[in-house]
């Protein structure tokens, strides 16, 4: 059932630690289900309660901590023990007289952790400024440390089984994208495109079943295209408009982000114009990127490139991609940008999503990058420029999918 | 394009007011996504990084204040004047360097906010303890209070409006739910029948384009049923298994949940059993719901109920529903268990789930409930038993749907 042998978490496991020695933690308390599903298998739709896997230099196996109807799921998803599992009862839950982190707590003292030095993910969504609040008050003696992102770091550099699943991610990705744009046409809802993207995201090929992705498809549409977090409403796409599509094909929780612009009839000039400028930056930044240059060297390519045609971009170009949960799939380590000075290595991942957005109009076309020995490879295979629709389908059978 | 009347949010912000009044606040940071649409209309994928919506009691508009990109949606989505919606620079973003709270708390400084009594959310999720710690140090003079929930209790009696919104999602839920229990047959995958449930919940209707649900519709089978938050795999169904369905409609972010326990072939003569238990239950909740009785009394109706064919469960039987943002479609108010108190008013709105869980099997056959003048109604029309599938489907046709 596991994603991944024994050995591979073994490792893991063990490089979480080696770091938590470097920064001198005894002990680190994961409340990202991203690195408690990397760690340990954990995978469940669970992360709205509080939970976390807790892991001590001195011991073979994280704890895993929950409430108790979860569980049953983590014995069932994870290669931990059973004693190694532990929960809380459901009057915790949402309560606003008994507070999860307190019921945790008194299971990490009586594990002796109540004087230790413990990291904890200080800047992570599921860690509230409560739950740090009730563990301090909890473990008065203990020695709190930022453990933000340590796991995530260790999360960088992929392995062949990871980069396997991330291609078959981008299979997934490559076909809803094809099966979603094809319904942008003059008159379809907006909702009905992304209908169909789910329906092609999580069915996946016939060969891989397609997980959630941590972000729904991002569709900003006509004025709204400089807009680039924008989702979708009831409205009817009208023949001239532009749409910017940012999805991610999932495969057991590894994305491969995609994003390309749509033209409803011919695109207009500046948008052609766009398009060539972010082509060739992109040719550019893909003939860059290789083991051994920093994050920013790559940013500098790319800013070096539009700004031969007057362009300036403020945002990061991408950012580290793979494993994660909702609401990112990004990773939150390596930024493509000015001032990060991370050195590519061999199967470290990207998403390269070198977007230009003004006030009423925008462009995206990315792709989502393996580092290479020697350079790099996109992970998904699909044409590189604006998709550009005819405002009525010739074909009637186009629209039918036999599910 | 705002989906409420302006006064509805003058309204909401009142309330709001009266709350922060009453609990001594002159200042109150919103960081939950739900919240900050309930008072404004902002609607975007953009939680995934650090935004806040500022209430000052003696300000008629609230602030917006989030990433530079995202502020041209908060431009478009919102009733906010454009100078009350500001934002930080791009290297603000999932960096090491520079945290977004200290830009944040340098405008609230500047507003004349750095010595107020200022309400937070303290366990909310995108309320992070780096984000409170970093709120902290920049604000050293003000004094912080637990603001938590506030606006989730205003939320609680819905408006005749969301109503509307919530029954329009129950259609939705409906549809996927036959739709996708209709897959739900042996050979074929889960991913097939997620993807199915995926499609219908998005486009909708054709009167009604559906919006993402908060959760992802949990399918856990077999010998997981007794494991609720399970997603799905590329497994294939087998004649003879059981498997649980819990998902919800969405429209416009409000939420109409609804599950059910699907058998394929005849269900064994023990989830009968559960099912003439769990059904009976229910009749009995649904006759004591109505305005003046509070949630933990609703709960011993249940408890009293099953009591009698010997069983017991441990977890709430429901929680109040509407309006949210992943991950959690509840709305972390008021729980259907002992020791609530809540007392039931017109237009309170619950999931009313009242599952059995056992280690290796389980049943879930749930309502999504509007509490009425003098008692309640479901939102939505469905079969309330357990949804039996021949193991084969019979008609070559059921499988194909119009895209």
């Amino acid at each position: 059932m596991l994603p991944f042998d024994l050995i591979e978490y073994q490792n893991r496991l063990q490089k979480t630690k080696n770091h938590m020695m470097e920064r001198g933690m005894d002990v680190l308390v994961i409340t990202d289900p991203a690195n408690m599903y990397y760690l340990t298998g954990y995978d469940a739709w669970s992360f709205y309660v509080h939970q976390m896997l807790v892991i001590s230099l001195d011991e073979d196996q994280p704890i895993w901590i929950g409430r108790y109807m979860d569980a049953n799921g983590a014995r069932v998803t994870t290669w931990l023990n059973d004693e190694n599992i532990m929960s809380y009862p459901d009057y915790y839950v949402q309560s606003e007289s008994h507070h999860p982190m307190n019921y945790m707590t008194e299971i990490l003292k009586k594990r002796g952790y109540g004087t230790k030095r413990m990291g904890v993910e200080m800047d992570q969504y599921y860690f509230t400024a409560k739950a740090f609040m009730q563990l301090q008050c909890g473990l008065p003696d203990a020695t709190f440390l930022d453990g933000d992102l340590l796991v995530n770091h260790v999360r960088m550099v992929k392995s062949d089984q990871e980069i396997t699943y991330m291609k078959r991610a981008a299979r997934i990705a490559e076909q809803a994208m094809f099966r979603g744009t094809d319904m942008i046409r003059a008159g379809n809802r907006e909702c009905d495109v992304a209908g169909t993207m789910y329906y092609n995201l999580i069915t996946g090929t016939s060969e891989y079943g397609g997980d959630y992705p941590s972000i729904v498809p991002l569709l900003p549409a006509n004025k709204n295209t400089g807009n680039p977090h924008l989702t979708w409403s009831e409205r009817r796409y009208q023949e001239g408009e532009a749409v910017i599509v940012e999805l991610a094909g999932c495969y057991k929780r590894y994305h491969a982000p995609l994003a390309r612009t749509v033209s409803i009839g011919q695109p207009s000039n500046h948008l052609q114009i766009l398009e060539s400028v972010v082509l060739e930056g992109m040719e550019y930044v893909l003939s860059s990127m290789k083991p051994g240059v920093t994050c920013e060297e790559v940013a500098k390519v790319w800013h070096d490139s539009i700004k031969k045609h007057g362009f300036e971009k403020e945002a990061r170009l991408g950012y580290s991609v793979g494993l994660n949960y909702p609401p990112d799939w990004g990773e939150h380590t390596a930024s493509l940008r000015k001032g990060d000075k991370t050195v590519l290595q061999p199967n470290m991942t990207f998403h390269f999503i070198p977007a230009l957005w003004f006030d009423t109009h925008g462009i995206e076309i990315s792709e989502s990058i393996r580092i290479t020995s020697d350079g790099c490879e996109t992970l998904a295979n699909y044409p590189r420029e604006i998709v550009v629709q005819e405002p009525h389908r010739h074909n009637g059978q186009a629209g039918m999918v036999s599910l």
